[in-house]
Formats: C-alpha cells, sequence, structure tokens
C-alpha cells in the first residue's frame, strides 16, 4: 500500500498534481479537541508555492476544504477528510515531456511502474505538491502535539553549500540564473517527548520517523544526533552519561539525538534531513524518447523552485509530528 | 507494534538476550521454494559473535532450529517460525547493572517504558543479539531474491575514522586495548532489481528500507546515492541523465542510488549506514542509581565488542533483503 | 483504526451524514483499468434512496465526483478518491433528538464513545448514507473481478418472514403503515472464483468476508454454505464428495459454500446475511435523556425506510467484492 | 498475510500438525502483567483432545513452553512466545490421503493453493491442532480482560439436534458408533465490556469478532443478539428501549446483543456460532485421487473427533477474547 502512514494516528493522502483535487484522510485526531484553522493555515502557508521570490511562481490559495470530522473546529472523533482543488494548473507546459523522462524526476520509473498510465503531467502522484496533504496532515498533529507539551522545529542548516542564511539565499538566486539548482540540509528538534516513547526494532523512533520523513520529495539522507560524525567518535565521546538534570534523572549530553533503543529518552530529538537539488532546471538534458527508443535533448519548460529546501521546511516537521504523534498514542496503550 | 515488518514478507521477532530463546515468524516464502540450509548458516556465521579477534567472546553456535514450515528443506507455504536458544548466558554479569543504566544503551528509556519489568540482563529485547533471528530471515529472503536476480551486498568503508581495512582492524585493536569502542559506515548495493519496485510516498525504497535498516542496533544514519553530498550539489550535477544501456533505457550515472519518487529505475540501489560506536565501553562512565536517585560511577563488565560493524554487516543486507523481497512481492500485485 | 478495509485492495471511507460530504479513497485498482462510469452508476442507482415507494423519500442524485486516480477513465494507478456532497440535509429534523439516544441505533454507544462531540445528525459517520461510498469501492471491484472471470450477485430471500416477492413487498407496506419497520436476509454468491483463495486461520474467505459484510450497518448475522443448519447435519450429510466435473476435479456438493479451511473450493461462494429491522421507526418509545438523566419518550420525526433490505442487496454485493478482490490480490503474490 | 490478528493484541500464530512444534507470538500484554500459569493451563487443558470419551484419542499434554517475555510469571512488556512441541504424530496414519483430498477438510483447495507442497500430514496448518496456540493467545487475553472486569463465557447449546446435555453426549456417541460426526451451536457471552468500545464500519466488534471467530476450523456461522431471528422481527421488537439500571443509563432489554453501530452498549455481547460436523468421519467417501486424476473411494482411519464442539468451546471463549481485548486497546488511545 502507499501513500498512507501511521498505525494509530493514520493519513491517507491522495490526488494528483493536474487531477481535480488533492488531499488526505485522517483518523486519530481524538474527539473534542479543537483544530485552530488559523493557526493550520498560517502552517500551511510556510509550505505554499508563490510566497517569495525563491520560490516556483504557481501560485494558488492552497486553502484546504474540510469536508468531514471537523464541526465548528471540534474534532467530532470521526475520520477526517480535507481536499485542496486543483486550479491553476497548465497542463499544456508538460506536453513536451511526455515520452521523454526528466531526470531525477520519477518520471522514467513510474513509467515501467503504471505502464504509461500514470498522469503525466505535474509529475502526478509523485509531485511535490502532495506534500501539501501532508502538511495538513501534521499541522494537525502539531496541534495535538502542542497539548501534549511537544513541540517540533525546523530549520535550514545548509544550501547550496552555505551555512549562512544571506549566502543560502545568494546561492539559490544564482542558480536560478543559471537555471540550475541546489539542495541542503534541515535540522529538526522535537522537545517535550517524555522518556520512553517508541517501540523495538522496526517501529522505534527513528524507523517511524525515516518512514515518514523519506515520503518528502527530494530527500535522500537522514540522521539522528550525531548521525554520521558518530562513525568517527569513540565510544566514550559518544555515550552520553547520566546525571540529575531539575531533580530528575537525565543524559547530560545528546549525541544520541534523544532517541536510545528506539526510544525516546527525555532529550530532545534531534535529527537532520539532506534533500537533493530539485531535479528541474532549465538546462538542457539528455534523456531518451520512451515512444522511439532514441536519445534526446530534454529542455524543461514551465515553472521550477530552483530550491526546494526552504518550502521543505515545514514538511519535514509535518512528518515528524505525524511520526511522533503516532508513536505517543501507541504509547497511550501501555500506560 | 513492535518487532514486526512487512505486508508481504512479514517477518515477526522476538525474544530476549537472556530468555530461554529467541526467534523469528516468517510469512510470504512461496510455498515449494527451496530454502539451502548451508547458505544460510554460512550467512548466519557472519554475524555471529566469536568468530574473530574483534568480536565479543561469548561464542555460540547460534544454530536456528526450524519448527515449522520447512519440511525436507522445501517451503510448505506455511508460516515458518525458528528459534535458537540461549545456551550460554551469564546473567551475573550484568548485576551490578540492575539499577544503573548504561550509558548509550537502551536501559533507561526501556526502564521508563515497561516500568521496571523489562528483563535487564543482557539488554533483553533490546539486544544485538536479536539480530541473529533478523539475519534468518534475511537471509532466507537473499535467497529468494537471488531466484529473482537481485543480489545484496554489503562492506565496512569506515571503520574507526580509516577506510583501509588493516588500518580498521588497528583501530578496533586500539579501542579495545583503551576499553573504547569505535563506530563506522557501511556501504551496501543492492544490484539486479528492475525498474518500478517500490510505492508512492511512505512506502518508497528509501522508506521500506529505512524502516527496516533503522532496526539494527546502533544505526544513527542512513542515506541512498549521493546522501548528504547530494545536498551539496547542484541539480545539473546529481540530476542522472538517461541513455540506452545494453540496448536499453536506463540513468546512465546513478547519482540517485538507483531511486526516483521511491521507485527502482532499474540501477543499483546504493546506501550507505552509519554506526554508533558500540556504547559497552570498560571505561568508567558517570551514571544514576535509579533506585536511589542518587549519581554513581558504573564500569560495565562482560564480554563487548570494541566495534559492531563486521558483524553488523550481513545485518545490513539482511534488513535490506527483507525490505526488498517485500517490495518485489507488491509489485507483484500490480502485474 | 475504522472505515477503513483491506491490504491489496484498500479501502478508506470516510464522512457523516450531515457534513459537507461522504467518500471514499482506494488503492489497488491497477494501472490501466478501464472504470465504466454508466455501469458504475447503474450500480450506485441501486442503492440510491428515494427510488421507489419502499424507500426514504430523501432524495438524492448521489452522483460520486472522482478526484483524482482516474483519468479519461482509466485508473492512472495513483490512488483513486471519490466524493459524495451531502445537498439534502434537514438538519433540523433531528434536533430533537439531541440529547435522546434513539433505541436501535449507535447513538448511545456513540455518546459515550466521542464524548458528545460526535455529530448526531443524521446519525453521523454511522449513517447508512456510508454505505455509498462502499457502493462506490465495491462497484470497481466488482468491474475489475469481472475481468477475472468473477462475478457476485445478491437477492432478498425473507423479508419481514415472508420469502414471497409481492409477499415481500406487502409486509414492508405494512410496516409503513404502522410507523413501523421490518427486517430479512439476504442471500448471495461469488461465482468463477478459482480454488486455493483466501488464507489460514484469521484471512480465511470467510474472516474477510464477514469483516466487508458487518461494515453494513444492520447487519446481526452471516453464515456460510449450509450455516447454521450445517449444526444439524451429519458429516456425512455436509461433507461434500469430490468427482470430475466438466474434466475437472470438483465438489459435487456444495454445503461447504465454496469454503474449506478459509480457501476457495472453486464451487460459488454462498453466504446469507440477515439484516435487523431498521430502527427508526415512527412509534413512540421509551429512552432517556442524557442531559438530565431522566427517561423520557420518544418519537422520532424525519424520514425513514420501512425497510433496508432492498436498498442493502447492491451493499452486500459491494462487500462482498471488496473482500473477494482483496483476496485475489493477496493470491497474486503466491503465483 | 495469514495467521495474524489484532493491532493492539497482536497475535502470530505458526506450526503445522506434524512440524516439530506448533506455537504463537503475542504482544501487547503489558510490562508486569502476572500470568497465572496454573489458571492457563487449566484453560488448555478444556480444549486438549484426549480428555474425555466424546474427543480423539490423540494424547498430548499440551503444555507449552513460554519461550519469552515473561519471566518469573510476569509480562516483560518484550514479545511473548510459546511453542507446543509435537511429540505424538503419526503420519503413516495418513499415509493413503497423500493424494485423495478428504471431503469437508482443506486438503483439496490447499493442493491448489501451495501446489502440492503443503504438509498433507495431519492437516498441516490447517489442522484443529492449531487452536491451541490460539487458546494460549486467548488465555492470557481472559486473564487481562478479567482485570478489567470484563468475563466471557460460551457453552454449546446445540449438538447433533439436541438441546439437552445427555442427549447431545448421546447424539455424539450415536455418531462414533456410526463412524459418523455430528455438528453444533455454542453460544457465548462477554459481560463486564463498558459502552463505546469497537470502531465504525469495518472495526465494529461485529467484525473484529467474526475475524477472529471464523479462525475456529468448521465455523460457518455467526450471528450476534437476535441474528437471523431479528430478521424476523419488527422495529418496535427489536429495539431496546433505554431505561435507568442502577442508576445509569443501559438498554433495558438486549436484542441487540450488546452492540450498536459496532460499538459495545455496555449491555452483555451475546453471540452464537455455528460448527459443522468435523469432516473426519469413518465411512467411505467419494473422492478423486489428484495424482491419476480418477475417482476413488476414500476412507479415513486414524483417531477422529466424532463432534468438535465440546472442545471449541474454550476456542471461542479465547478468539472472543483477543478480539476484545484488542479493541479495548484501541479505546485507550482515545480516552
Amino acid at each position: 500500500m502507499s501513500s498512507t502512514y501511521g498505525k494509530n494516528y493514520c493519513i491517507s493522502i491522495f490526488g494528483e498534481s493536474h487531477a481535480a483535487a488533492i488531499g488526505v484522510k485522517i483518523e486519530g485526531v481524538p474527539a473534542g479537541a479543537r483544530i485552530d484553522a488559523d493557526v493550520l493555515q498560517a502552517f500551511l502557508e510556510r509550505r505554499a508555492p508563490g510566497r517569495d521570490a525563491f520560490s516556483t511562481a504557481r501560485r494558488e490559495p492552497d486553502m484546504p476544504e474540510f469536508l468531514c470530522g471537523i464541526k465548528d473546529g471540534i474534532a467530532t472523533g470521526a475520520p477526517i477528510a480535507a481536499i485542496i482543488r486543483n486550479s491553476d494548473t497548465r497542463s499544456k507546459d508538460y506536453g513536451n515531456l511526455a515520452n521523454v523522462p526528466r531526470p531525477g524526476h520519477a518520471d522514467y520509473p513510474a513509467e515501467v511502474k503504471f505502464g504509461g498510465y500514470q498522469d503525466r503531467a505535474g509529475g502526478g502522484h509523485f509531485s511535490g505538491r502532495l506534500t501539501a496533504p501532508l502538511c495538513i496532515a501534521g499541522g494537525i498533529a502539531l496541534q495535538l502535539l502542542a497539548r501534549e507539551g511537544v513541540s517540533i522545529s525546523a530549520r535550514p542548516i545548509r544550501i547550496g553549500g552555505e551555512t549562512d542564511g544571506e549566502k543560502m539565499k545568494a546561492a539559490i538566486a544564482a542558480a536560478r540564473a543559471e537555471g540550475d539548482s541546489v539542495g541542503g540540509v534541515i535540522e529538526a528538534e522535537v522537545r517535550g517527548l517524555p522518556a520512553g516513547v517508541g517501540d523495538p526494532m522496526f517501529d522505534g523512533m527513528e524507523n517511524r520517523m525515516a518512514q515518514a520523513v523519506f515520503g518528502i520529495p527530494a530527500v535522500k539522507g537522514m540522521e539522528f544526533g550525531e548521525g554520521f560524525a558518530a562513525a568517527e567518535l569513540k565510544g566514550s565521546e559518544n555515550n552520553d552519561p547520566y546525571g540529575i538534570v531539575d531533580g530528575k534523572v537525565a543524559p547530560i549530553t545528546n549525541h544520541a539525538g534523544g532517541i536510545l533503543g528506539g526510544m525516546s529518552t527525555g532529550a530532545p530529538i534531534v535529527f537532520r534531513v539532506a534533500f537533493k537539488p530539485t531535479p528541474s532546471i532549465g538546462k538542457e538534458q539528455d534523456s531518451v524518447d520512451l515512444s522511439s527508443g532514441t536519445p534526446t535533448k530534454l529542455v524543461v519548460k514551465g515553472r521550477h523552485d530552483p530550491c526546494v529546501v526552504l518550502r521543505a521546511v515545514p514538511c519535514v516537521e509535518a512528518a515528524a509530528a505525524i511520526a511522533v504523534y503516532d508513536a505517543l498514542l501507541e504509547r497511550k496503550k501501555e500506560i
């Protein structure tokens, strides 16, 4: 199965970039929970395209319509469904791509998998646009987590090789000017999660969060705590000793990134996510015309982000929130 | 739920380090499939402790007993179950740890999660020993994949900061001499997987493989293709152009590590896994006596690996095999 | 989780009777499959209210809008989502029920479960109206099954104690005249399913079909083959001997209703479903005002079916189709 | 997937009648829960064969060995695994059945499904013997439910057409004397379950319990409350009015069998299960030799129950307990 996540906070995403709509079904929101529509909308706007000079020019309000499960701002306990209409779709921009897969995109494996029946326009179900319903579900999870004292925040720490904010922007602008693109790294923290959340082996916090976060297009790596750098440390350097902090047992360093044995330690969960440069570039590329099987040159027209990292920040928060809230509900069964 | 993986090739692991046995139930092996016991045993021995000077001295045959599902070497189609008896358990070595969580281990969050009822001896269900049933399931998956033309191989590429084989061994020996430990990085490849395997969003190849691989203790990071390095590249550098290779459409470079949009491209799936240094070290560490709530010094006795990376190589192959075979079975429904 | 069915043909239903819409997400429709909209609509109309003198007067077109997953009548391989707007909702009819649970309805346990936050109007998520998205998913499954040579048909065999068609109608009319209601029994057959479909123990054909069919409101019993009557037979009477039929091995009687050991035998799957009389009646009933905790008399106004059995016939076909197609996809992994 | 049940109290059964062992893995037992081994053993003995003159002469202690997850009688929170060795297997009794499927058994569809690779001896994974691990999991669930104030009890209400206890025994004895068998009906009650347990549509109490109970071999029908008889009633007869009972709101009759809208009403859940006569009979039957495709006469030798209903009573309690405890854990997430 696909486009579905979670056993307790269950989200099921649907839609294609140029279909009538995209949307999400959500289960696991407790009856009686108030969902603040303004807070949610503000969260969604952080992801929306066309917000600033650095993003694609496709401009959509991305206002979700809630079809059921919320009445007067309060969850009824029934499944929630929300959709976003695809109002601004210029399919013709993609016409010349019909038989020529774009390098770095899902086009070619999708062609094989779906036998050519997939909706090629705009990337179909593989479009980055599908992160909008992810953010609806994640934005609601963030509100629910906040009531449990858990917060999640992410920020870009590298873009185009730069770590300074202004230089990041310059790198994006330079890539745009060249018809090229840049990638980056987002770091995120989950704060306030009590110790003991997460399950052994395949349902540990790392497993759960990785399964969710790799659902964001362009993610190619994920690490927790010291991550790959831990491979260079000695045990005596990487282990987090325990002490008494604010009267409670706690690790006094956090090389583990808040997770041991798949379970939260009570320290912040710290993780980093690597994004490849967005594959949609204006430069000419080599590809193959699948209808004739002959090599061809491809120039992708249309509107493209030179960097998805900024818009991906709320997506990372959303994906993490979904995973963490699902784990927290799992924990409730044990108590 | 925990210790369970897969929707098609379903494995369910049980056991604790010092309980009567550890084991695994496996579903999804096709009736009539021949399982080569010698090949499986040779695979398991790559993981077994006590094989060489670099591993823990705990020496166990780790011979699985197959309880059902295989008759005369042929899968019957019924669930397979295999167990390994825990014959060599020195619980007393762990006696002084009863109330003092070891830094870097699962002890403390497990204490919180299970309210002190977990089996502390040897790490209980969180022991690295539980990778033995993982390797049983993975070893069988590798045999099944081989018949589909798919192979998986892994190797250490960094240990203790070294990339050369002899220097890696020296780094391990030095760590052992100091009562310390070192981590490392394993790189693996999946070859022969056709294009179009893997599903959108949360069931992409990266998601599936990450959910499995993070089930190996000490894994703190995972990346595919260029991974974190992709964040430093431009789209024009990272995109893999398509061409005609051996008469077929194929990406002519493989920065993507064989995965686009969560689906295999037909190129090898390449990934790297970061292992932290094993937390069991001989050096004195700070911890807290949970029964009294007072800080204390901890010296962990017993037998410990100064480096789990070498033994983790088959575990990475096993975890990947489970994920890949599950995805391949999913694909069969579509064809 | 709730309102979700299947591991291969996965349906996820959402909506409330008086919310903006009801709908369904469907996964598992093969890319390239043609969905005949006219055939589907004709199927949905068999379930729709207001079709004849025997059904509730609520009249809605119940035309689904397909949001994604189908393009030009062809499945794209992406999840399918369809919604039906709730256009004709007279919430005020239900005003006096706000605090007084209707006997035989889900009102009271829903009140306890959801703490009063559930949408009471029209039964909310428990409304029989939610069988419309069930029939969308089932109608599509029926089309897919037809291409595999499998057909499913159901018919009422008892209504209000009558077995003759005209007498059934008379019983319904009499119940309506009295402000009362009647139940009945539907019998259904699955034809063309090859032997060997269905899985051991909890995923046998009976288990799968029961899990789906009990999802139709008002179902209180289900039996296969001889069913409860088998309890009165001897083994020598109930066993189905094997013989050669049309040159192939087959059971030459079908007391088993086409299922042995949870697996299809190749004979038609025959089952019967018991429907209770619809709980919405015009007669005065005893209930309790939950706000004051005092007994009260209740007269339910609004529009009600005196018998849901006729409209439930396509629902039974739909639920069975979903279960059978899911099992058939499971089988594909084995071959 | 097969032989697996539950999302919260998860049981996974393995084994074949003549393999080395049968067993079960259980997840969802809370850490710290005491499991009374004597109570469990007494429960298992109610199911064990060879207990009285009416059961098969195969006599096995059926003592489970707990491999992990329980230490000193206390659940550790890790998965529980238990196995029962198959000590008394006379495979040669089944030799002549190798190619001739027994009418009424799973033999023929299993032959098709598993291509002849299934373990035919004793019914393999389809053997009634697999109800032993079901009863281990169910017996533990019963103990856990008891601490929540929930009890489950079942009893035969019809055997061989008789409703009186002595006449039931006489019917069994008569069937045995004839080399024949009889079926029957078991009625069961779940008491003490609070209102509001169970989930909409496919995860209602009926759906959940049916999925579990149809996992017992020979079950061909299941009904709740009035069940099939409800189809003959009018709404005014079948509806359960609400009143104040012991100071609390409650239905004052229980035609619904304690379930409305899939949710418990607080009244006892009452259900009945139809068992076909056991297919193993001593009489000559018609079958087909699958190796030659020619009709043949079959006489089944070996030891057979003339009636499984008595031994099935604890199985029904076990299956119901698993379903109810799983639903109760689901409910915990909501509170």
